[in-house]
């Protein structure tokens, strides 16, 4: 790799073991299907992974999480548990990568063992990550230990990992043991109700029930040319002496297998026959995992010239945007942390509609679908969600599991963060204002039918006559109960008027399917009027107020109370005094003008942007990359730098360790659009027909070139600081 | 007993097994010291007491608690326990009253057995519990059984039962075993980190640490004129055959000693040879305990001509205030189901110095002043609650624990329900005015000090120039986060007067104490400025607005929301509703009323009144009882009768079952002031220097009689529709 700074590796720079449960974060690898942390393949001895504990719900933000040295993750989305405090929860699976290495009797830690010569990185491009090292023993023998890995994206439930062993100035004797680690936990806490466990020859393989009643089978098969494996207790085990300079190499190849695959749960005879076939192929294996990751790479590469950090960072963030998409299957969506950890237990939020979809959708739709196919498949939950409130209609869970039904274990975000069920809608409209997909839009219809009941009994018609919202949380969670918030409001409204435009369009392409609906004449007069009437509370100076509320709460004393700003302000104040002041978590009102640029003039923008910045803590992981994109439109290209590296930092940036628990995969989202939508200007297609840019490139950016899907046509973009290209042809910026 | 209704005795008409565990709670005993349930000796079979669950902090009002049929329960007061989720609560002891009785090798089980003529009743003179049935066995034996059972309120660790059995018309075989039954739980959780048990003769004695290091024993020892019991296993066994009309008769006295306790925790051969010399000492031990409760029942007896149930009610009320009250220890307080039961975890509420206080400061001041003291001893704890928080000074739990530290597991009500910590000054104000003890009040002075100090952080100085605080939950718990709720800030400034008057008292007597307090001119003036400043909200029309956000909060539909008003309103809707609606859970700016009702004019109180009342819908047991005095306060006392019955029902309805999970002791303290203060009209020492008495008793009433404390003169009253006198000196009424 040299001294030349890569933008498609991320690299840790030399062992750095006080970050290793960031880097698990950072080096997930995954295929949509199935995702593992970073881990080492031995573990660490102190870092125990079958600890129970009771993770109370808390707020994550603020939250000091346990495994301070490591924590395994093995997931299959779809498969979930159920928590006592936690509700429905991704579940870590049994550990294939488990590998332990002896050295004439010594085991391998890299928290205790003498390391030289450490190299770990992620080729970003081929998803595969290595790890090169040198072991001296405490015996003084060097072993050169080689580990690569990766999770086919052609073969998806399919984990290859291959390792070499050489001594380097004598003989040694190397032990050697392979196994599928079934003891450990998920947030604390056993979801398996049944496991059994066998090693046969080479091949170890566990089978699990979980306390939701998926079967699961995951089994990892070991060999070597130098070494045969053969059972030892419930592992396969190895030892062959090495004379200096003799290597020996060993493979793995390991299965997960789940009873929600649409294949069904494989037996542990298919399994075998799958690795055994797959040893004999390791070659043609790899080629199709990268011909796999080209094909998506050739569809989503963002070449930005001129800016090594920000490529890199892009990169980054597109990696694991493509990782974390099954975009078979629409049954799941993305969880908040990308599948690469168990922060936020795995569960889907309005991430997904607000800065996850674009980047799917103007990139390949048919992924994007799946998201959306996910919110239409979970109307169900989400009318359940809606009857256990006392509502009509459906009300979308703010996190959401399966089924759709609510699964926020804090009651502050889960009762009250209703813009989630607008945010919904806004997505399905994103959608097919992006795909002009019609027969989509047909069977998202009930959605804009169902939550438009919901919201005619969620709202208030006030003395005023006026429309009002009450006690509700917007987007910025540092404002517990609020009326009016300006974001929910303007989002109900967009829910209803489409909802109203929707209707209208099936009566007349197919009443037979609009009628079933159930939505007549004056059912949409009342969602017109509604819409018509809801409040959002303006001030002559063009500043919108977040809430009914905001100008009574208490000015936050920043200078007094946030005495150290690299870390978040709410780790510093209590809940309590942080709920009746103006601070802010992340935007809110300045959501409305990221989503809707057009809708809203320069001036209202600066006004808003200067009333609320001061306030604004960024405590989010949602909120920099905002900031960045909003100082676009404001024409302030190297503000919007600032705030962007901000946002690149979230997970790449060591020292805080930001994806110890799991990728910030919304932000990853979030980058991607700040450089489209952002830097690059453009337009979205519920905005405009026509595939538009307003660039604004910072000084030291050359060049931008990307792939974009729009309405139906695949158009490559170049946009330098002279002119913009769409499939090269210049166009006017 | 007969058929006459008599006031002095609380009867289960029948057995009543859908409201046994309703009946463990009304027939709870205890001496201060200890407390049991009244739960069958024999448990229920069905009724698992070992069950190991998570139970969740949630709403108790509506939640729905485990264990339908029996939940035995032996608490010593300070023994505590640390629960993962509910934090510290009391512990569940074991259960020292475990008798079983088999007929001809038959089981009895009060749900499965043949039962005839059952009598169980509360004698509330003798604090005894009696039970009286005739068993039927399936194999035709009829078996006269009696139980008796009393906590020594003389020597208070110890428990005396008596069990007689006596065969009807054949013989038959009596198998009994006794045991301490150490396989129970505290809201299904395991608090004993180390449990010993033994058999020694009729003697068993469980020896147990729990999780906070407290040590306990329990001990019983069993006997009989007629068998001799042996160890067999773990418990102490006997057989008897029976002829007809042959009686056995057994005596079971346990005793409970603690490492809390002054004596410290007795060994085991000390607690033998105590229950032995118990045995022989059985009549003394009755008298004893008859004198002792004798004395309380001189000092505290309400009698009521005219209403036999507002007698038996009140009689009820005093009997379990009694009981609950350790006047002998100020490391405890009364926690909010009276030590009968798991709810609420054994915690100090505002409770205390808002209903309970008054029956104890008027009736026996030196129990007031245990209570008083407590909250004196926990300032160390409220002075660590307040720098959590972030403020200087002190800030009393919302739920106290022994040590004073916020033990609340729900932020809502722990983080906002500041006006707990005025309430306490309150308190301690209110004992100081009705006893004039003025080294007290020295001892007190740090209190209002170190609170008036957090109050200045705590509140907030608008652009209006007034004082506010902001972000509260006022005692009316349906409105989850206000502005300047109208109760607290009207307590926030008493409490910061007195604080003020009690540093310039103490200026002049003991000016060496009124300096280490720290309190100088600077801060005296910071603190009356507050005071005069703290905003209250008045409509022009006298209604107080019960938070700045009062009336924008939506109207409560009940008519559509509330389909059966015999269940409390919040049952119906979810809290996310609940928290944007006018619905009041109790009484909140109406507290006011009640508390000062000399500082309001009669109009104030009938605006008011009408105002909130249609609000209001009486789902805290706390509330029923206030409006009943209010009523008196208005001239309506056959209205305020109304309130007051259903207050009598909140423990006593059996098919409400609401003392399920122990008594609702703030309702007793309450019905004692309904008729004191409400019916009686009696003044509070902090609005009078003289006793003084307003009645309005109700048509029925013919006199009420009770003894009064007031400004350190004892004195006997008796109220009449003609006349008061006091000390028989009839005075102007």
């Amino acid at each position: 790799m040299g001294s030349l700074f890569r933008t498609d590796v991320i690299a840790e720079e030399g062992i750095q073991m006080q970050s290793s449960k960031h880097y698990e974060g950072v080096f997930a690898q995954g295929s949509g299907y199935l995702h593992i942390r970073g881990s080492f393949e031995e573990g660490l001895k102190a870092a125990d992974q079958n600890e129970e504990y009771m993770r109370l719900p808390a707020n994550v933000t603020i939250e000091k999480p346990r495994h301070p040295r490591s924590k395994c993750g093995t997931y299959v989305p779809g498969i979930t548990g159920s928590h006592p405090l936690l509700r429905e929860e991704l579940v870590n699976l049994p550990n294939p990568l488990a590998f332990y290495v002896a050295a004439d009797g010594e085991d391998l830690d890299m928290d205790e063992s003498r390391i030289s010569g450490y190299v770990r990185q992620l080729d970003l491009n081929r998803a595969l990550l290595s790890r090169e090292f040198i072991w001296e023993t405490k015996g003084g023998a060097k072993l050169s230990c080689s580990y690569r890995r990766y999770v086919s994206m052609d073969c998806r439930n399919l984990i290859v990992q291959k390792m070499r062993f050489c001594p380097e100035d004598g003989s040694l004797l190397l032990s050697m043991k392979g196994t599928v680690d079934e003891k450990v936990k998920t947030n604390g806490y056993n979801h398996f109700t049944h496991v059994e466990k066998q090693a046969l020859g080479g091949l170890v393989c566990v089978y699990l029930k979980t306390d939701t009643g998926d079967e699961v089978r995951v089994a990892a098969l070991t060999v070597s040319p130098q070494a045969e494996f053969t059972p030892e207790a419930d592992m396969s085990a190895a030892e062959v002496r090495l004379a200096k300079g003799q290597e020996a190499e060993v493979i793995r190849l390991s299965m997960v297998s789940t009873s929600r695959d649409p294949e069904g749960l494989l037996s542990l005879e298919a399994i075998r026959k799958r690795l055994q076939t797959a040893v004999s192929r390791q070659e043609e294996l790899w080629e199709e995992h990268c011909r796999a990751w080209k094909r998506l790479w050739d569809m989503s590469r963002v070449t930005i010239e001129g800016d090594e950090k920000a490529q890199l960072a892009v990169n980054f963030s597109v990696y694991h945007l493509l990782r974390s998409c099954n975009d078979r299957d629409d049954r799941i969506a993305v969880c908040a942390k990308g599948f690469a950890g168990e922060a936020y237990f795995g569960h889907y939020f309005w991430d997904t509609e607000v800065y996850l979809l674009p980047f799917f959708l103007y990139t390949r739709p048919e992924a994007a679908k799946m998201l959306e196919r996910f919110r239409i498949r979970t109307l169900e939950g989400a009318k359940k969600n809606a009857a256990a409130y006392g509502y009509a209609g459906a009300r979308y869970p703010w996190e959401s599991g399966l089924t759709g039904e609510e699964q926020c274990p804090n009651w502050q975000y889960g009762d009250h963060e209703v813009h989630i069920t607008a945010d919904v809608a806004f997505g399905l409209w994103h959608y097919f204002c992006a795909t002009k997909d019609e027969e989509f839009l047909e069977q998202a219809a009930p959605v804009f039918v169902e939550t438009a009941r919901y919201w005619l009994e969620r709202s208030y018609e006030g003395e005023d006559g006026c429309v009002h919202i009450n006690g509700v949380m917007g987007p910025d969670e540092y404002v517990c109960l609020c009326s009016d918030n300006a974001y929910t409001n303007y989002m109900v409204r967009q829910s209803l008027l489409h909802t109203v435009r929707i209707v209208e369009m099936l009566q007349e392409k197919n009443p037979e399917a609009a009628k079933a609906l159930g939505a007549d004449e004056a059912f949409l007069q009342k969602i017109q009027s509604a819409a018509d009437r809801l409040t959002i509370r303006r001030r002559d100076d063009k500043v919108i107020l977040q809430c009914a509320e905001f100008e009574q709460l208490e000015e936050p004393d920043f200078d007094r109370l946030w005495p150290d700003k690299t870390k978040a302000f709410g780790s510093f104040v209590s809940q309590e005094r942080n709920y009746r002041t103006k601070a802010l978590k992340q935007a809110d009102v300045l959501m409305l003008f990221y989503l809707f640029p057009k809708a809203f003039d320069r001036e209202a923008l600066e006004e808003n942007y200067r009333y609320y910045l001061p306030y604004t803590t960024h405590d989010s992981s949602l909120s920099c990359i905002i900031h960045s994109i909003l100082c676009c439109l404001r024409g302030k290209p190297e503000e919007a730098c600032e705030f962007f590296e901000r946002a690149l930092d979230i997970d790449l940036d060591e020292t805080k360790g930001g994806a110890a628990e799991g990728i910030h995969i919304a932000n990853c989202g979030g980058i991607w659009q700040a450089v489209i939508f952002g830097f690059c200007g453009m337009s979205r297609a519920y905005e405009t027909d026509e595939l538009t840019f307003a660039p604004m490139l910072p000084k030291s950016w050359r060049a931008v070139r990307f792939p974009v899907c729009f309405k139906g046509g695949m158009h490559q973009v170049e946009i330098t600081h002279e002119k913009v290209c769409i499939d090269e042809t210049p166009t006017v910026g």
